[in-house]
């Protein structure tokens, strides 16, 4: 069902040529699929020579949902079958109105899909939390900017609510796999995407499977200290990259810039809107406000910073910069690199491109989405579930 | 026969139980194994109700060369089939002599163990070097401290020399290996082992495999930047880790002491023998040199500081410390400790294990020789290749 979820309308014969089961049993599987009702016989495909073989599609019914939650966002996408978005929408929300809050208001929001016809059944669920995950159990895991959540049954309430299996990851990995299946990433090894929003986090992908360590905790480099006596963080520690950068520190930097006289585009934004984020520190920067270059290119660089030592570490094949702050552009970007390709080993960043995300904002409905079609398909994103 | 290899004699119906092809194809395998010489019948195993099953096992004969090449050493291990020495050698070299005449030097020291009688022919030999590795190549890769070995085809001229196949590999990956199939990691999914000798690198493994990289060159954290304002290295950039220790660094800061009056010990050591290294810190250090000690601290701190980093991006399950420096022992260690385990993720460090490797100096040649069986057997070490 991958085959024909990335493919199309395939006939029996090639399949069989795609798949490593035997012949026999792949007919059997797609009989009992066809009488599921999840697999169609769609008309006679073009003769090879030989008996004619029959064509075959995901039956058009196929629902999944994909469900992204930012820590101050729900994005929700309803796909068919082949991953294709079929209804979306998207709200402001406090993930630290705890869990029955936020996944009481995903299920009212997928419950109006429904009602509006998007929906009539949902095949599978996907969902990526900003935090991380035990993807065995599919609950949060000690996540530090959601109180209330640890170890909350996300995964067996939404199955509960929407009688159909879900698939829990945390997003950056979900936004990692979005990425590598349909965005940029697609013919790459070895990925590092790194999310830049609110906070910083990253997702790793070996072979087109999501990397999650010993505890599901791989890739949360947000606090990875870049000073030994920097600013002191959210959480507790000093001079770590989120204390630099991010939407939560840029905001910070934008209004004490307007404040002290640093920025003029910036003290009559502040003073029109009572308060700064990332976006206008970017709008100000386009529009040639140097303080605002400054904020951005400093933040780069602390960015670059930590991502010159992950690639010594890891050798990654690309690094994909993603999240609400990749909108600050090519600033940023040049910024990362330039750290970056000075400061990793020459071996490692020989032929390492540095790029935004292709799938912007949607990367991570689209890996959420990808999640939930292998749940249901049974494929195989993740062999080694730790 | 890597079953045979870590258990010893077994029958054909435990063979059986524990390999997944079908029991014939198995049995003409072994069949075949005999019949070259590799397997030998053992005798009837014990009864398990029916018909008797024999035992088999490697034969006496097998032989792998192991070879672990330093900056400064050759190590060498001669063993049977089941990895356990039957010989081994160890000198003093310069890697900096280039390939030719290192090269020319294994030869001959396996030719002199030849003589000896500790083997007539080699079934495969597996080498690490102290740089970056294209494993599929058997060629180190822009190596740093190996002038003249730039894509030297090591794999080819030692297969050509002893006539058996060759497997070159980085040395701390080899080690990590060691350390995992014999080791303290015996049992761990993500391992990262950290080798501090003359300089500081790492080897990675996930579920046993080791993880290569891009390029090859995943783990090189020598060069990793500590301090954006630190002091020269020698690889061109400022504040790399090597830059602050490692046997070079540590016998810079020593000689400097000793020369300037902090250390009294170290400078009635350089008095008498012109030279110091970091063994002579270890010892004044395990006598009470205070200075010696803050040396160890200083560096274990450094060296905390990149793990720290590392840990919060690869959530392992353990970090092993190897190489000639863990000689320093407890000290080093405590420090090393307190920094990752202050500095990372709590979710990351909850679980985790720091501590020394058990194999010691004998890490790289266990690893080398488990390559050149895998090698020899066809094992699985490595499903990516790259």
């Amino acid at each position: 069902m991958s085959l024909l979820r990335d493919n199309g309308p395939l006939s029996r014969a090639q399949l069989a040529d795609r798949v490593e089961v035997p012949r026999p049993r792949l007919l059997a599987e797609l009989d009992r699929m066809v009488a599921a009702g999840r697999v169609l016989e769609a008309g006679p495909a073009a003769s090879r020579g030989g008996r004619r073989s029959t064509l075959v599609r995901l039956a058009p019914g196929l629902r999944f949902a994909a469900v992204d939650l930012g820590a101050s966002s729900i994005d929700i996408e309803i796909t068919d079958g082949g991953l294709d978005p079929v209804a979306s929408c998207s709200e402001v929300a406090d993930i630290r109105s705890g869990p029955v809050a936020v996944l009481d208001r995903v299920s009212e929001l997928l419950g109006g899909m429904r009602e509006r016809g998007h929906y009539t059944r949902l095949d599978a669920i996907g969902i990526g939390l900003p935090g991380p995950v035990s993807f065995r159990e599919g609950v949060p895991v000690s996540p530090p900017i959601m109180a209330g959540w640890n170890r909350y049954p996300v995964r067996d309430t939404l199955a509960r609510a929407h009688d159909c299996p879900v698939v829990v990851d945390n997003d950056v990995n979900v936004m990692a796999l979005g990425e590598q299946h349909s965005g940029v990433a697609r013919t790459v090894e070895h990925l590092l995407f790194v999310k830049i929003g609110s906070g910083i986090g990253s997702g790793v992908q070996h072979h087109g499977h999501i990397y999650r360590g010993a505890a599901g905790a791989a890739g949360d480099i947000g606090h990875i200290q870049v000073e030994s006596d920097g600013p002191v963080c959210s959480c507790g520690n000093f001079g770590c990259l989120e204390a630099y950068f991010g939407g939560t520190a840029l905001a910070r930097d934008a209004t004490a810039a307007a404040r002290d006289g640093r920025s003029p585009a910036l003290a009559d934004r502040l003073a029109e809107r009572g308060a700064l984020t990332a976006v206008d520190v970017g709008e100000c920067a386009a529009g040639g406000d140097s303080t605002c270059v400054t904020l951005i290119r400093d933040g780069g660089h602390r960015v670059g910073q930590v991502l010159a030592t992950l690639v010594s570490f890891m050798n990654p094949s690309m690094i994909v910069i993603g999240g609400g702050l990749s909108g600050l552009g090519y600033v940023l970007l040049s910024e990362i690199r330039s750290v970056v390709y000075k400061r990793s080993l020459p071996l490692a960043t020989g032929n390492l491109p540095i790029v935004m995300s292709e799938l912007g904002p949607r990367a991570g409905v689209v890996g959420a989405a990808l999640l939930a079609s292998e749940l249901a398909y049974g494929g195989g994103v993740w062999p080694h579930p730790s």
